[in-house]
Protein backbone atom coordinates (compact mmCIF):
# COMPACT_ATOMS: atom_id res chain seq x y z
CA UNK A 1 0.00 0.00 0.00
CA UNK A 2 1.11 3.36 -0.96
CA UNK A 3 1.79 5.58 2.36
CA UNK A 4 -1.05 8.25 1.71
CA UNK A 5 -3.44 5.16 1.10
CA UNK A 6 -2.07 3.95 4.27
CA UNK A 7 -2.05 7.13 6.29
CA UNK A 8 -6.04 7.91 4.81
CA UNK A 9 -7.09 4.68 6.22
CA UNK A 10 -5.31 5.28 9.68
CA UNK A 11 -6.89 8.71 9.91
CA UNK A 12 -10.31 6.57 9.33
CA UNK A 13 -9.87 4.24 12.37
CA UNK A 14 -8.69 7.17 14.30
CA UNK A 15 -11.14 9.69 13.46
CA UNK A 16 -8.37 12.32 12.51
CA UNK A 17 -7.88 12.36 16.62
CA UNK A 18 -4.28 10.58 17.71
CA UNK A 19 -5.03 8.36 20.00
CA UNK A 20 -3.99 8.64 23.64
CA UNK A 21 0.13 7.57 22.98
CA UNK A 22 0.41 5.25 26.09
CA UNK A 23 -3.26 3.42 25.73
CA UNK A 24 -1.88 2.91 22.76
CA UNK A 25 1.56 1.02 24.04
CA UNK A 26 -0.62 -1.03 26.04
CA UNK A 27 -2.34 -2.25 23.24
CA UNK A 28 0.97 -2.68 21.02
CA UNK A 29 2.16 -5.23 23.66
CA UNK A 30 -0.82 -6.88 24.25
CA UNK A 31 -1.38 -7.56 20.68
CA UNK A 32 2.62 -8.45 19.79
CA UNK A 33 4.33 -9.51 23.19
CA UNK A 34 1.66 -11.17 25.68
CA UNK A 35 3.60 -14.24 24.94
CA UNK A 36 6.04 -14.73 28.50
CA UNK A 37 9.67 -13.17 27.86
CA UNK A 38 8.39 -11.45 24.31
CA UNK A 39 10.34 -8.20 23.62
CA UNK A 40 9.60 -5.61 21.85
CA UNK A 41 12.97 -3.68 21.12
CA UNK A 42 12.96 0.25 20.66
CA UNK A 43 13.38 0.31 17.02
CA UNK A 44 10.33 -1.45 16.32
CA UNK A 45 8.03 0.62 18.94
CA UNK A 46 9.13 3.64 17.24
CA UNK A 47 8.47 2.27 13.51
CA UNK A 48 4.89 1.10 14.47
CA UNK A 49 4.14 3.97 15.95
CA UNK A 50 5.33 6.27 13.43
CA UNK A 51 2.88 4.22 10.76
CA UNK A 52 -0.11 5.28 13.38
CA UNK A 53 1.31 8.70 13.44
CA UNK A 54 2.55 8.87 16.99
CA UNK A 55 5.40 11.06 16.98
CA UNK A 56 8.72 9.93 18.93
CA UNK A 57 8.82 12.24 21.82
CA UNK A 58 5.49 11.21 22.25
CA UNK A 59 6.19 7.85 22.63
CA UNK A 60 9.26 7.95 24.69
CA UNK A 61 6.77 10.04 27.06
CA UNK A 62 4.59 7.08 27.28
CA UNK A 63 7.14 4.47 27.62
CA UNK A 64 8.17 6.64 30.56
CA UNK A 65 4.91 6.65 32.16
CA UNK A 66 3.83 3.14 31.40
CA UNK A 67 7.27 2.47 33.00
CA UNK A 68 6.08 4.44 35.97
CA UNK A 69 2.69 3.04 35.94
CA UNK A 70 4.34 -0.79 36.47
CA UNK A 71 2.92 -1.98 33.03
CA UNK A 72 6.16 -2.12 31.72
CA UNK A 73 9.72 -2.96 32.14
CA UNK A 74 12.65 -2.26 29.81
CA UNK A 75 16.18 -3.86 29.46
CA UNK A 76 19.43 -2.38 27.27
CA UNK A 77 21.75 -4.72 25.38
CA UNK A 78 24.45 -2.73 23.85
CA UNK A 79 22.94 0.24 22.14
CA UNK A 80 19.47 -0.62 21.76
CA UNK A 81 16.30 -1.15 24.31
CA UNK A 82 13.97 -3.80 24.68
CA UNK A 83 10.53 -3.07 26.53
CA UNK A 84 8.78 -6.38 28.00
CA UNK A 85 5.42 -6.50 29.85
CA UNK A 86 5.66 -6.70 33.61
CA UNK A 87 3.95 -9.52 35.68
CA UNK A 88 1.04 -7.35 36.34
CA UNK A 89 1.00 -5.73 32.81
CA UNK A 90 0.71 -9.66 31.33
CA UNK A 91 -2.05 -10.04 33.59
CA UNK A 92 -3.71 -7.24 32.88
CA UNK A 93 -3.39 -8.14 29.27
CA UNK A 94 -4.66 -11.07 30.04
CA UNK A 95 -7.93 -10.63 31.47
CA UNK A 96 -8.49 -8.05 28.78
CA UNK A 97 -7.65 -10.12 25.77
CA UNK A 98 -10.60 -12.80 25.31
CA UNK A 99 -13.20 -9.81 25.50
CA UNK A 100 -11.30 -7.63 22.72
CA UNK A 101 -10.08 -10.58 20.22
CA UNK A 102 -13.59 -12.26 20.86
CA UNK A 103 -15.68 -12.77 17.80
CA UNK A 104 -18.33 -14.22 19.36
CA UNK A 105 -21.07 -11.97 21.77
CA UNK A 106 -19.36 -12.25 25.15
CA UNK A 107 -23.36 -13.60 26.28
CA UNK A 108 -25.86 -15.03 25.29
CA UNK A 109 -28.16 -14.76 27.87
CA UNK A 110 -29.67 -12.06 30.31
CA UNK A 111 -31.50 -12.08 33.37
CA UNK A 112 -33.37 -9.18 35.32
CA UNK A 113 -32.31 -9.76 38.80
CA UNK A 114 -34.68 -7.67 41.55
CA UNK A 115 -33.70 -7.45 45.29
CA UNK A 116 -35.84 -5.85 48.37
CA UNK A 117 -35.99 -2.67 47.43
CA UNK A 118 -36.24 -1.73 51.09
CA UNK A 119 -32.89 -3.24 51.97
CA UNK A 120 -29.81 -1.83 50.76
CA UNK A 121 -28.01 -5.36 50.04
CA UNK A 122 -25.80 -5.70 47.32
CA UNK A 123 -26.11 -9.03 44.72
CA UNK A 124 -23.42 -10.91 45.90
CA UNK A 125 -20.29 -10.81 43.00
CA UNK A 126 -22.61 -10.24 40.49
CA UNK A 127 -21.71 -8.05 37.47
CA UNK A 128 -23.81 -6.34 34.87
CA UNK A 129 -25.70 -3.60 34.31
CA UNK A 130 -27.28 -2.10 36.90
CA UNK A 131 -30.72 -0.33 36.69
CA UNK A 132 -31.41 0.90 40.31
CA UNK A 133 -30.04 -0.08 43.17
CA UNK A 134 -31.66 -2.92 43.91
CA UNK A 135 -32.16 -4.19 40.08
CA UNK A 136 -29.57 -5.64 37.73
CA UNK A 137 -29.35 -7.04 34.50
CA UNK A 138 -26.79 -9.90 34.30
CA UNK A 139 -25.25 -12.44 32.22
CA UNK A 140 -24.63 -14.74 35.36
CA UNK A 141 -28.04 -15.98 36.79
CA UNK A 142 -27.27 -15.75 40.44
CA UNK A 143 -28.30 -18.16 42.88
CA UNK A 144 -29.54 -15.66 45.52
CA UNK A 145 -32.68 -16.96 47.31
CA UNK A 146 -34.25 -14.07 48.47
CA UNK A 147 -33.81 -12.47 44.94
CA UNK A 148 -36.59 -12.15 42.31
CA UNK A 149 -34.95 -13.52 39.03
CA UNK A 150 -36.07 -13.91 35.38
CA UNK A 151 -34.47 -14.66 32.23
CA UNK A 152 -35.00 -11.58 29.71
CA UNK A 153 -36.80 -12.90 26.20
CA UNK A 154 -34.15 -12.43 23.17
CA UNK A 155 -36.99 -11.36 21.10
CA UNK A 156 -38.65 -8.81 23.56
CA UNK A 157 -36.84 -5.71 23.36
CA UNK A 158 -36.10 -3.50 26.89
CA UNK A 159 -37.02 -0.34 27.23
CA UNK A 160 -35.53 2.36 26.51
CA UNK A 161 -34.40 3.82 30.78
CA UNK A 162 -33.05 -0.01 30.84
CA UNK A 163 -31.20 0.06 27.88
CA UNK A 164 -29.74 3.32 29.01
CA UNK A 165 -28.25 1.66 31.65
CA UNK A 166 -26.88 -1.14 29.71
CA UNK A 167 -24.56 1.36 27.50
CA UNK A 168 -24.54 4.82 27.90
CA UNK A 169 -25.43 7.52 24.57
CA UNK A 170 -21.72 8.33 24.17
CA UNK A 171 -20.56 5.15 24.01
CA UNK A 172 -23.69 3.79 21.65
CA UNK A 173 -22.50 6.93 19.14
CA UNK A 174 -18.69 5.74 19.40
CA UNK A 175 -20.00 2.29 18.28
CA UNK A 176 -21.50 3.93 15.44
CA UNK A 177 -18.78 6.09 14.07
CA UNK A 178 -16.78 2.52 14.16
CA UNK A 179 -19.01 0.64 12.43
CA UNK A 180 -19.15 3.33 9.48
CA UNK A 181 -15.40 3.35 9.94
CA UNK A 182 -15.09 0.12 9.20
CA UNK A 183 -16.79 0.15 6.23
CA UNK A 184 -15.14 2.68 4.73
CA UNK A 185 -11.38 0.73 6.23
CA UNK A 186 -12.87 -2.26 4.68
CA UNK A 187 -13.78 -0.63 1.06
CA UNK A 188 -10.11 1.12 0.99
CA UNK A 189 -8.33 -2.09 1.50
CA UNK A 190 -9.93 -4.02 -0.77
CA UNK A 191 -8.59 -1.64 -3.57
CA UNK A 192 -4.82 -1.44 -2.21
CA UNK A 193 -4.21 -5.43 -0.92
CA UNK A 194 -0.47 -4.78 -0.91
CA UNK A 195 0.71 -4.44 3.10
CA UNK A 196 3.90 -4.51 4.67
CA UNK A 197 3.92 -6.86 7.42
CA UNK A 198 4.87 -3.57 9.55
CA UNK A 199 1.49 -1.85 7.98
CA UNK A 200 -0.28 -4.93 8.84
CA UNK A 201 1.25 -4.97 12.63
CA UNK A 202 -0.21 -1.39 12.48
CA UNK A 203 -3.44 -1.89 11.08
CA UNK A 204 -4.22 -4.60 13.95
CA UNK A 205 -2.60 -2.64 16.71
CA UNK A 206 -5.51 0.58 15.62
CA UNK A 207 -8.11 -1.65 15.07
CA UNK A 208 -7.96 -3.71 18.49
CA UNK A 209 -7.69 -0.04 19.67
CA UNK A 210 -10.75 1.35 18.78
CA UNK A 211 -12.58 -1.30 19.27
CA UNK A 212 -11.10 -1.83 22.68
CA UNK A 213 -11.90 1.12 24.05
CA UNK A 214 -15.70 0.74 23.09
CA UNK A 215 -16.02 -3.16 24.16
CA UNK A 216 -14.57 -2.22 27.31
CA UNK A 217 -16.66 -0.07 28.27
CA UNK A 218 -19.70 -2.07 27.99
CA UNK A 219 -20.79 -4.73 30.32
CA UNK A 220 -20.52 -8.38 29.29
CA UNK A 221 -24.46 -8.50 28.36
CA UNK A 222 -26.11 -10.11 25.08
CA UNK A 223 -26.23 -7.44 22.01
CA UNK A 224 -30.10 -7.75 22.83
CA UNK A 225 -30.40 -5.85 26.15
CA UNK A 226 -28.31 -2.80 24.85
CA UNK A 227 -30.36 0.39 23.32
CA UNK A 228 -31.58 -0.63 19.59
CA UNK A 229 -29.04 1.98 17.92
CA UNK A 230 -25.78 0.15 19.26
CA UNK A 231 -23.71 -0.78 16.40
CA UNK A 232 -20.87 -3.12 18.77
CA UNK A 233 -22.05 -6.13 17.11
CA UNK A 234 -21.64 -5.30 13.70
CA UNK A 235 -18.11 -3.09 14.76
CA UNK A 236 -17.45 -6.77 16.38
CA UNK A 237 -18.11 -8.85 13.40
CA UNK A 238 -16.06 -6.60 11.13
CA UNK A 239 -13.18 -6.32 13.24
CA UNK A 240 -12.73 -10.10 13.55
CA UNK A 241 -13.19 -10.07 9.99
CA UNK A 242 -10.24 -7.71 9.26
CA UNK A 243 -7.87 -9.50 12.20
CA UNK A 244 -8.37 -12.90 10.07
CA UNK A 245 -8.13 -11.39 6.90
CA UNK A 246 -4.77 -9.57 8.47
CA UNK A 247 -3.43 -11.80 10.92
CA UNK A 248 -1.08 -11.44 13.45
CA UNK A 249 2.55 -10.50 12.55
CA UNK A 250 5.91 -12.84 13.96
CA UNK A 251 6.95 -10.63 16.51
CA UNK A 252 10.60 -12.03 15.48
CA UNK A 253 9.95 -11.54 11.89
CA UNK A 254 9.19 -7.98 12.27
CA UNK A 255 12.42 -6.92 14.22
CA UNK A 256 13.89 -8.41 11.58
CA UNK A 257 12.28 -6.46 9.10
CA UNK A 258 13.06 -3.54 10.83
CA UNK A 259 16.59 -4.35 11.20
CA UNK A 260 17.45 -4.87 8.08
CA UNK A 261 15.64 -1.94 6.49
CA UNK A 262 17.51 0.09 8.99
CA UNK A 263 20.67 -1.63 7.49
CA UNK A 264 21.61 -2.75 11.62
CA UNK B 1 -79.86 -29.38 63.35
CA UNK B 2 -80.39 -28.26 67.07
CA UNK B 3 -80.09 -24.89 68.38
CA UNK B 4 -77.13 -25.84 70.31
CA UNK B 5 -75.43 -27.61 67.51
CA UNK B 6 -76.51 -24.02 65.43
CA UNK B 7 -74.87 -22.04 67.67
CA UNK B 8 -71.57 -24.63 67.87
CA UNK B 9 -71.22 -24.09 63.84
CA UNK B 10 -71.99 -19.91 64.05
CA UNK B 11 -69.22 -20.05 67.03
CA UNK B 12 -66.63 -21.86 64.81
CA UNK B 13 -67.28 -19.41 61.95
CA UNK B 14 -67.22 -16.24 64.01
CA UNK B 15 -64.35 -17.13 66.28
CA UNK B 16 -66.87 -16.61 69.13
CA UNK B 17 -66.28 -12.66 68.34
CA UNK B 18 -69.75 -11.28 66.97
CA UNK B 19 -69.25 -9.14 63.52
CA UNK B 20 -69.66 -5.61 63.46
CA UNK B 21 -73.34 -5.67 62.87
CA UNK B 22 -73.62 -3.19 59.76
CA UNK B 23 -71.04 -5.01 57.84
CA UNK B 24 -72.87 -8.03 58.40
CA UNK B 25 -76.31 -6.51 57.48
CA UNK B 26 -74.73 -5.43 54.25
CA UNK B 27 -73.51 -9.21 53.75
CA UNK B 28 -77.60 -10.11 54.65
CA UNK B 29 -79.08 -8.14 52.00
CA UNK B 30 -76.39 -8.37 48.65
CA UNK B 31 -77.13 -12.41 49.80
CA UNK B 32 -80.73 -11.82 50.05
CA UNK B 33 -81.71 -9.05 48.04
CA UNK B 34 -79.70 -8.11 45.12
CA UNK B 35 -82.21 -8.17 42.63
CA UNK B 36 -84.43 -4.90 42.07
CA UNK B 37 -87.20 -4.62 44.15
CA UNK B 38 -86.28 -7.17 46.71
CA UNK B 39 -87.40 -6.25 50.03
CA UNK B 40 -86.19 -8.06 53.23
CA UNK B 41 -88.80 -7.31 56.34
CA UNK B 42 -87.94 -6.39 59.32
CA UNK B 43 -89.00 -9.52 60.96
CA UNK B 44 -86.94 -12.06 58.51
CA UNK B 45 -84.23 -9.66 59.25
CA UNK B 46 -84.38 -9.75 63.19
CA UNK B 47 -84.60 -13.72 62.40
CA UNK B 48 -81.53 -13.83 60.85
CA UNK B 49 -79.76 -11.42 62.74
CA UNK B 50 -81.01 -13.59 65.94
CA UNK B 51 -79.39 -16.93 64.73
CA UNK B 52 -76.49 -15.16 64.01
CA UNK B 53 -76.23 -14.24 67.68
CA UNK B 54 -77.21 -9.93 67.15
CA UNK B 55 -79.20 -8.89 69.53
CA UNK B 56 -82.24 -6.51 68.07
CA UNK B 57 -80.63 -3.31 69.63
CA UNK B 58 -77.73 -4.29 67.76
CA UNK B 59 -79.57 -4.45 64.65
CA UNK B 60 -81.84 -1.44 64.63
CA UNK B 61 -78.50 0.62 65.35
CA UNK B 62 -77.12 -0.98 62.62
CA UNK B 63 -80.26 -0.45 60.33
CA UNK B 64 -79.93 3.41 61.36
CA UNK B 65 -76.17 3.67 60.43
CA UNK B 66 -77.04 1.57 56.80
CA UNK B 67 -79.80 3.95 56.07
CA UNK B 68 -77.86 7.15 56.89
CA UNK B 69 -74.80 6.14 55.17
CA UNK B 70 -76.87 5.47 52.15
CA UNK B 71 -76.80 1.87 51.81
CA UNK B 72 -80.15 0.94 52.69
CA UNK B 73 -83.72 2.26 52.39
CA UNK B 74 -87.35 1.28 54.27
CA UNK B 75 -91.04 1.35 53.45
CA UNK B 76 -93.53 1.17 55.51
CA UNK B 77 -96.80 -0.70 55.31
CA UNK B 78 -99.09 -0.93 57.86
CA UNK B 79 -97.55 -2.22 61.45
CA UNK B 80 -94.13 -3.84 59.04
CA UNK B 81 -91.38 -2.19 57.66
CA UNK B 82 -89.67 -4.23 54.62
CA UNK B 83 -85.52 -2.71 53.94
CA UNK B 84 -83.72 -2.72 50.79
CA UNK B 85 -81.06 -2.04 48.99
CA UNK B 86 -80.66 1.80 47.62
CA UNK B 87 -79.48 2.05 43.97
CA UNK B 88 -75.72 2.58 45.38
CA UNK B 89 -76.23 -0.24 47.72
CA UNK B 90 -77.30 -2.18 44.38
CA UNK B 91 -74.10 -1.06 42.81
CA UNK B 92 -71.71 -1.97 45.95
CA UNK B 93 -73.31 -4.82 46.38
CA UNK B 94 -73.24 -5.68 42.59
CA UNK B 95 -69.26 -4.96 42.15
CA UNK B 96 -68.42 -7.28 45.53
CA UNK B 97 -70.49 -9.88 44.78
CA UNK B 98 -68.65 -11.88 42.05
CA UNK B 99 -65.45 -11.78 44.00
CA UNK B 100 -66.91 -12.86 47.04
CA UNK B 101 -69.19 -15.48 45.39
CA UNK B 102 -66.58 -16.88 42.57
CA UNK B 103 -65.48 -20.77 42.99
CA UNK B 104 -62.44 -19.94 40.77
CA UNK B 105 -59.24 -18.03 41.20
CA UNK B 106 -59.54 -14.31 39.98
CA UNK B 107 -56.86 -15.01 37.79
CA UNK B 108 -54.88 -17.30 36.89
CA UNK B 109 -51.67 -14.85 35.44
CA UNK B 110 -49.72 -12.46 36.89
CA UNK B 111 -47.23 -9.88 35.09
CA UNK B 112 -44.34 -7.98 36.83
CA UNK B 113 -44.30 -4.72 35.47
CA UNK B 114 -41.17 -2.34 35.72
CA UNK B 115 -41.30 1.39 35.28
CA UNK B 116 -38.24 4.12 35.50
CA UNK B 117 -37.32 4.19 38.76
CA UNK B 118 -35.97 7.69 37.92
CA UNK B 119 -39.91 8.71 37.30
CA UNK B 120 -42.10 8.68 39.57
CA UNK B 121 -45.04 7.69 36.96
CA UNK B 122 -47.79 6.30 37.66
CA UNK B 123 -48.90 2.62 35.48
CA UNK B 124 -52.71 3.94 34.18
CA UNK B 125 -54.91 2.54 35.88
CA UNK B 126 -53.16 -0.95 36.61
CA UNK B 127 -54.57 -3.11 39.63
CA UNK B 128 -52.58 -5.48 41.53
CA UNK B 129 -49.84 -5.24 44.34
CA UNK B 130 -47.25 -2.45 44.67
CA UNK B 131 -43.78 -4.01 45.07
CA UNK B 132 -42.57 -0.34 45.46
CA UNK B 133 -43.07 2.98 44.13
CA UNK B 134 -41.74 1.36 40.25
CA UNK B 135 -42.30 -2.38 40.81
CA UNK B 136 -46.03 -3.43 40.22
CA UNK B 137 -47.83 -7.33 40.09
CA UNK B 138 -50.59 -7.52 38.05
CA UNK B 139 -53.43 -9.76 36.61
CA UNK B 140 -53.69 -8.01 33.60
CA UNK B 141 -50.99 -7.43 31.42
CA UNK B 142 -50.14 -3.11 30.80
CA UNK B 143 -49.66 -2.20 27.10
CA UNK B 144 -47.55 0.87 28.42
CA UNK B 145 -44.69 0.46 26.02
CA UNK B 146 -41.93 2.30 28.16
CA UNK B 147 -42.24 -0.25 30.75
CA UNK B 148 -40.26 -3.55 31.28
CA UNK B 149 -42.97 -6.36 31.30
CA UNK B 150 -42.58 -10.24 31.93
CA UNK B 151 -45.20 -12.89 32.86
CA UNK B 152 -44.83 -14.86 35.63
CA UNK B 153 -44.02 -18.21 35.93
CA UNK B 154 -46.55 -20.09 38.22
CA UNK B 155 -44.31 -22.73 39.26
CA UNK B 156 -41.95 -20.40 40.28
CA UNK B 157 -42.31 -19.05 44.18
CA UNK B 158 -41.45 -15.36 44.41
CA UNK B 159 -39.22 -14.86 47.25
CA UNK B 160 -40.69 -13.64 50.39
CA UNK B 161 -40.47 -9.79 50.25
CA UNK B 162 -42.50 -9.86 47.20
CA UNK B 163 -45.37 -11.86 48.11
CA UNK B 164 -45.77 -10.21 51.78
CA UNK B 165 -46.66 -7.01 49.39
CA UNK B 166 -49.20 -9.61 48.04
CA UNK B 167 -50.86 -10.56 51.39
CA UNK B 168 -49.67 -8.79 54.76
CA UNK B 169 -49.19 -11.38 57.53
CA UNK B 170 -52.35 -10.87 59.24
CA UNK B 171 -54.67 -11.64 56.50
CA UNK B 172 -52.50 -14.79 55.84
CA UNK B 173 -53.45 -15.42 59.43
CA UNK B 174 -57.07 -14.86 58.59
CA UNK B 175 -57.03 -17.30 56.06
CA UNK B 176 -54.95 -19.90 57.94
CA UNK B 177 -57.97 -19.16 61.43
CA UNK B 178 -60.78 -19.33 58.53
CA UNK B 179 -59.66 -22.44 56.25
CA UNK B 180 -59.32 -24.38 59.60
CA UNK B 181 -62.81 -23.16 60.67
CA UNK B 182 -64.23 -24.47 57.38
CA UNK B 183 -63.29 -27.92 58.02
CA UNK B 184 -64.89 -27.85 61.68
CA UNK B 185 -67.66 -26.58 60.43
CA UNK B 186 -68.13 -29.01 57.48
CA UNK B 187 -67.50 -31.72 60.18
CA UNK B 188 -70.36 -30.47 62.55
CA UNK B 189 -72.90 -30.01 59.56
CA UNK B 190 -72.07 -33.58 58.15
CA UNK B 191 -73.45 -34.72 61.86
CA UNK B 192 -76.29 -33.15 61.65
CA UNK B 193 -78.47 -33.04 58.71
CA UNK B 194 -81.23 -31.03 58.89
CA UNK B 195 -80.93 -27.53 59.07
CA UNK B 196 -84.47 -25.04 58.06
CA UNK B 197 -84.69 -22.56 55.58
CA UNK B 198 -83.57 -20.04 58.43
CA UNK B 199 -80.89 -21.57 60.03
CA UNK B 200 -79.31 -22.01 56.22
CA UNK B 201 -79.76 -18.79 55.18
CA UNK B 202 -77.91 -17.36 58.51
CA UNK B 203 -75.25 -19.97 57.62
CA UNK B 204 -74.60 -18.56 54.44
CA UNK B 205 -74.60 -15.02 55.47
CA UNK B 206 -71.62 -16.01 57.93
CA UNK B 207 -70.12 -18.08 55.40
CA UNK B 208 -70.21 -15.27 53.22
CA UNK B 209 -69.45 -12.94 55.28
CA UNK B 210 -66.32 -14.18 56.99
CA UNK B 211 -64.99 -15.09 53.62
CA UNK B 212 -65.61 -11.90 52.25
CA UNK B 213 -63.38 -10.24 55.29
CA UNK B 214 -60.21 -11.98 53.71
CA UNK B 215 -60.88 -11.58 49.93
CA UNK B 216 -61.94 -8.07 49.85
CA UNK B 217 -58.82 -7.54 51.37
CA UNK B 218 -56.50 -9.21 48.68
CA UNK B 219 -55.63 -7.79 45.48
CA UNK B 220 -56.82 -9.66 42.08
CA UNK B 221 -54.11 -11.79 41.57
CA UNK B 222 -53.51 -15.62 41.04
CA UNK B 223 -52.90 -18.06 44.39
CA UNK B 224 -49.23 -18.43 43.24
CA UNK B 225 -47.85 -14.86 44.30
CA UNK B 226 -48.83 -15.11 47.54
CA UNK B 227 -47.34 -16.12 50.31
CA UNK B 228 -46.88 -19.48 50.41
CA UNK B 229 -49.12 -20.02 54.05
CA UNK B 230 -51.81 -18.39 52.38
CA UNK B 231 -54.90 -20.15 53.11
CA UNK B 232 -57.54 -18.40 50.75
CA UNK B 233 -57.71 -21.01 47.98
CA UNK B 234 -58.82 -23.88 50.77
CA UNK B 235 -60.93 -21.07 52.23
CA UNK B 236 -62.51 -20.45 48.35
CA UNK B 237 -62.82 -24.02 47.35
CA UNK B 238 -64.58 -24.46 51.11
CA UNK B 239 -66.98 -21.97 50.39
CA UNK B 240 -67.76 -22.74 47.15
CA UNK B 241 -68.44 -26.38 47.87
CA UNK B 242 -71.10 -25.48 51.11
CA UNK B 243 -72.40 -22.85 49.12
CA UNK B 244 -73.38 -25.65 46.67
CA UNK B 245 -74.16 -28.10 49.28
CA UNK B 246 -76.50 -25.81 51.21
CA UNK B 247 -77.79 -23.24 48.24
CA UNK B 248 -79.75 -20.05 48.19
CA UNK B 249 -82.71 -19.86 49.94
CA UNK B 250 -85.97 -17.94 48.02
CA UNK B 251 -86.76 -14.81 50.06
CA UNK B 252 -90.10 -14.85 49.62
CA UNK B 253 -90.53 -18.34 51.12
CA UNK B 254 -88.16 -17.08 54.06
CA UNK B 255 -90.62 -14.05 54.64
CA UNK B 256 -93.33 -16.83 54.44
CA UNK B 257 -92.21 -19.44 57.14
CA UNK B 258 -91.65 -16.60 59.35
CA UNK B 259 -95.07 -14.79 58.89
CA UNK B 260 -96.49 -18.61 59.46
CA UNK B 261 -94.19 -19.62 62.45
CA UNK B 262 -95.25 -16.01 64.27
CA UNK B 263 -98.69 -16.87 63.18
CA UNK B 264 -99.15 -13.48 61.47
Amino acid sequence: MQTSSFQSAIKELTDDQTPRVWSLLVTVFGELAQDKGARISGLLLRHISERIGVKPEAMRVAIHRLRKDGWIDSQRTGRTSAYFLTEWGLAQSALASPRIYASEPAANQAWLVLTNPAQQQQIGDATGAWMSANLLVTAQEPAQSDAFVTPLDADKQLPDWMTSKVCDAQTVQMSYTFSTALIALQSRLDRTPNLTSLEIAALRVLLVHSWRRIVLKVPVLPDYVFPKDWCGSICRDNVSVLLSQYPKQDLGKLEDSIASESGD
